[in-house]
Order: structure tokens, then sequence, then C-alpha cells
């Protein structure tokens, strides 16, 4: 029977997490994260990070959490009859980011292990995850550097996984009542099993190892860029889409309210300041038109 | 057979619509709606109007729509059998007012009718509808006097109807994952057809009329109480809520955007701003606290 290493999977989620708080932190300077840990009453916990009114980002929540319980809910395997009577555990880090300048993109990163085990017969598993770029004023290069990130660590796991996980990226981040993705995607994946465990778990490494070599770059491209007001007002306008998406169809978050989960946590997604305004449209051949022209439908990197 | 005149609804409503955005009007002073009438491409479309920017009212959005088809759609007949094979109406006035100034609650009213028709054959119909506060600081004669209205406006249509729609509303505006209600609540109700539609017509009107006489009063009472950054902060904090209520559980709006209504006017109910604040809490004793402590549960007044 293959061996499945739940240990080593929590044993490199936490180091994921210390890893990306401390490339952001070194890359903010003035301002640390915030540790909370936390229990989960009908089992497992957390670790949240929280850095907060940086020089650089406005708001970068990296969250830590394995929950486990010794009955799968009748709602998770009402579809999944080969999980009922199993004991589970999920865990995941779960990270977004909101700058202070809007020429820096928003972006998520999400990696994440299920188990359902059962003594006498083999453990059913999956991972998931991936990353998405949120920009506001796009530049070509950013969107390129970020995808060439997921196609080269992509490549290693087979000639077609980069485009069928940013197709899938596309698809899953993407809000119908606007027409619109939510950025310029990158990667998602899911049940990812097929492969077995050794090499799904590598991917999964590979994925949250990727995202910090994707942003960071662009951080430090775009973090003195000037801006004003203006820029500003498109920004926490744009802020606006993205609490759509997440409050509105994003299944991690609505699983995570309506399961009990740490309602703190989950909503670290949330921006700390967003605008809405009535019929907004840019204006013809603005930059905030440029966004809305070439970067809020599917394309190729 | 009884006579269900959906052309008197409709004067109704548009009515309402005039007479509520004239209140507002003339409250303000220094703003006035702007309209965008609407087509939708299935039958219907719409009156939404918008006041921004006011001295009194930041955002005031009260909308009429009227959409209507020769077919109900498949997902709306699968738990209602009787309504397969009918052509159908469906109309109402909705509203959000976000004020300038903390002392002043969110206010939301929306009344509805549909009809389901088929020849030779008695029309399928009911009334919806309702109001309910979002204080941010709350005054316990502004509740008082906004469930006084509620309860008046009820007497004439029996005696427990208040206390019915009135626990239907807290249990509506609620948010579970915050274990809170929106607000102090006030009015909800659905499906009403029990009465006829002759004394089902009136409430609703009941309804929809009261709600100006729920809310000016307090827009009069509170717009010139001074206020500062803390009340604006916190707010925009409480702001966050009624987003977080109206993508994740707020029916109408999911129903709207996922069944391609006009997305402008259906978040038009969007704070035009708000604020998220990881693991806010207000401080024992302090004005913020009062709300948490004493208006966020279900009461009576």
């Amino acid at each position: 029977m293959e061996h499945v290493d739940k240990h080593a999977v929590k044993a490199f989620l936490l180091s994921l997490q210390d890893q990306i708080c401390q490339s952001l932190e070194s890359q903010d300077k003035s301002a640390a994260f915030e540790q909370d840990e936390w229990q989960r009453e009908q089992g497992g916990g957390g670790r949240s990070r929280v850095l907060r009114q940086g020089s650089v980002f406005e708001q970068a929540g990296v969250n830590f959490s394995h929950v486990f319980g010794t009955k799968m809910p009748a709602s998770a395997t009402a579809h999944r009859p080969e999980l009922a009577g199993r004991s589970f555990e999920a865990m995941g880090v779960s990270l977004v980011i909101h700058p202070n300048n809007p020429y820096i993109p928003t972006s998520h990163a999400n990696v994440r292990f299920f188990i359902a085990e059962k003594e006498g017969e083999a453990p059913v598993w999956w991972f998931g995850g991936g990353f998405d770029l949120t920009p506001f004023y796009p530049f070509e290069e950013d969107c390129q550097h970020w995808h060439n990130t997921a196609k080269y660590l992509c490549a290693p796991f087979g000639d077609d996984i980069y485009e069928q996980h940013k197709v899938w990226c596309d698809k899953y981040f993407f809000l119908p009542h606007r027409n619109e993705t939510r950025g310029v995607g990158g990667l998602f994946f899911d049940d990812l099993n097929e492969w077995g465990f050794e090499k799904s778990f590598a991917y999964t490494q590979a994925v949250g190892n990727g995202f910090i070599d994707g942003y960071l770059p662009i951080v430090q491209r775009r973090q003195d860029t000037p801006y004003g007001e203006r820029e500003r007002e498109f920004q926490l306008y744009r802020r606006g889409r993205y609490v759509e998406f997440n409050l509105v169809y994003d299944r991690g978050t609505l699983f995570g309210l309506q399961s009990g989960g740490r309602t703190e946590s989950i909503l670290m997604s949330m921006p700390p300041l967003a605008r809405w305004e009535y019929c907004y449209e840019p204006k013809a051949g603005s930059a905030e038109a440029d966004l809305y022209e070439n970067y809020l439908q599917p394309r190729e990197w």
C-alpha cells in the first residue's frame, strides 16, 4: 500500500507559512505579522497571521489550518459515499495580499490536503490549490512573469499541466454577473490524487513555493510607482469585485462560513477598504479601460 | 373568480417609488435622484434611481422593476409544479439607504408582487416585502419609533401580524457566521396570498407607505449629530456586515445575480465604502459595545 505521509504534508504547510511570512516581512520592512493560534471545538485549529498597515502591504493574511474529526459530516459524504464512516483531516495554507500601491496586484494562493481514513482500508485523499493574480493597473510583463513562473513549476509534472490548471483557474475565478475574470488567473487544481501521493505532494509543494517566486518580483518592480487619488479610488472600486467573488462564489469561503469555520480567519481575505459605485465605467482609452478590455477575459500568456 | 388587479399593483409601485424619492430628496435638499430606465432582454425592465453624495445620504438607491416572460424558468417551477407552463410577471420596489452620518441607521425596504397566469385558470400570485433598520449607534427611541410604525400599520390586518412578521424579519436578516442580526429588524413577509388579493394588496401598500413614516423622523432627529473619524470608521466597518449579508445570504440578491438580473441595480444595495478589520472588537463599555450587546439579537420593542 502506498505510503501517504500526512505528517510530511503538515510539516511542509507550516514551513510554507513561515517562509511566505518571512518573505513578505522582509519586503515590507515596516510591519510584522501578528499571530493568533486558535482551536476548533470539534477538533483541530489553526495559526492565523496578519500583517497590517505596512509600507508595502495594506494587509496580508497568511493562514494555516488543520482541522479533523472522527466522522465526516453528512453533507460532505452525500456525494462521496466512500467517505462515510471515516475519520478525516483537512489542512492547508491560504493567503490573500492587499497591497497599498494600486500598481501592485492583489494576490491569492492556497494549498490544501484532505485525507479520510478507516482502519484496514486505504486512505482516501487529495490535494488542491493554486495561485491567482488580480491587477488593477496591469503590466504585460508582470502577468507574463506570473504565468511563466506557473509554467516553469508545472513543466516537470507533465506537458499539459500548466494549460489544464491555467484554464481551470480562469474558469474558477470568474464573476458571471460581471462577465469578468477576477484577474489574470494563474493555476487552480483540486481532487488531485491520480498521480499518487508522492508526485501529487511534490506538485503541491511546487505550487506553494512558486507563489513567492511569482509575486515578489512584481511587488519589487511596482512598489515605488507614484500614484494618486485616482488610482487609489480605482483600486478600492476593483476591490469590490474581490469581495463579490469571495462572498458570492468562492467555495472555500462559503463552505467555511457555513460549516462553522473561524469567521475572522476566513474573512481575512476581505480588503481593509472597498468601494462600490453605481454604473461606473472606465473612460475610453484610459489605463482603467485597459484593464477591462485586455485583462478580464481568459487569454494566453 | 377573485379579481387580481396587477395593473393596480404596478401603479402603486411606480407611485411608491416616486413618493419615496421625493421624500428623500426633500430631506436631503443638496442632491437629486438620477434615473436609468432599462430593458430586460427576455421581457420587462425597470426604473433605477440613485441619489449620491447628498448632504444627508451618501447613497440612496430606490429601484422599481417589472419583469415578465411567457414561460417560467425550470429552476423556478421545480418546487412549485403548479407554475409550470404559465406566463409570469414579477414586480417590485426595493431600496437601500446609506446615510453619511453614522448616527442615522442604514435602512432597507422592499415590496413585491408575483403572478403566474394561464388562460382559463385562476392566477397563482403572492405578495412579499418588508423593511428593516440597521443602526450603527442605536437609540432606543429610534428603534421604538421604527417598530411602533410597523405595529401601527400591521394592526388593521390582524392582532398577531406585527409579531409574526417581526419574528420573520429577525430570522431572515441574521448572519449565522457572526451570530448577529443585521440590525434591529422590522417586518418581513413572503408568499402572502391567504388573505385574498384585496387585503394582501392593502397590507403591502401599508408596508410600502410605512417606510417613510418609520425612517424620516429618525433621519431628522440624527442628521445633525456631530461625529468624527471614530464614528465614521465604525460605520464603515459595520457596513462590511451589510455587504456580507447581502452577498452571502440575501435571496433576492443571489437570485438576481444568478438569473441574469441587472447587476448594477441589484448591487445598488452595496455601500459606497466599506471596511473590514481582522478581529475587531468594540471596547468594553463603549458606544460601539452597546450596539453589539443590546441590538444584535432579536428583542421586543
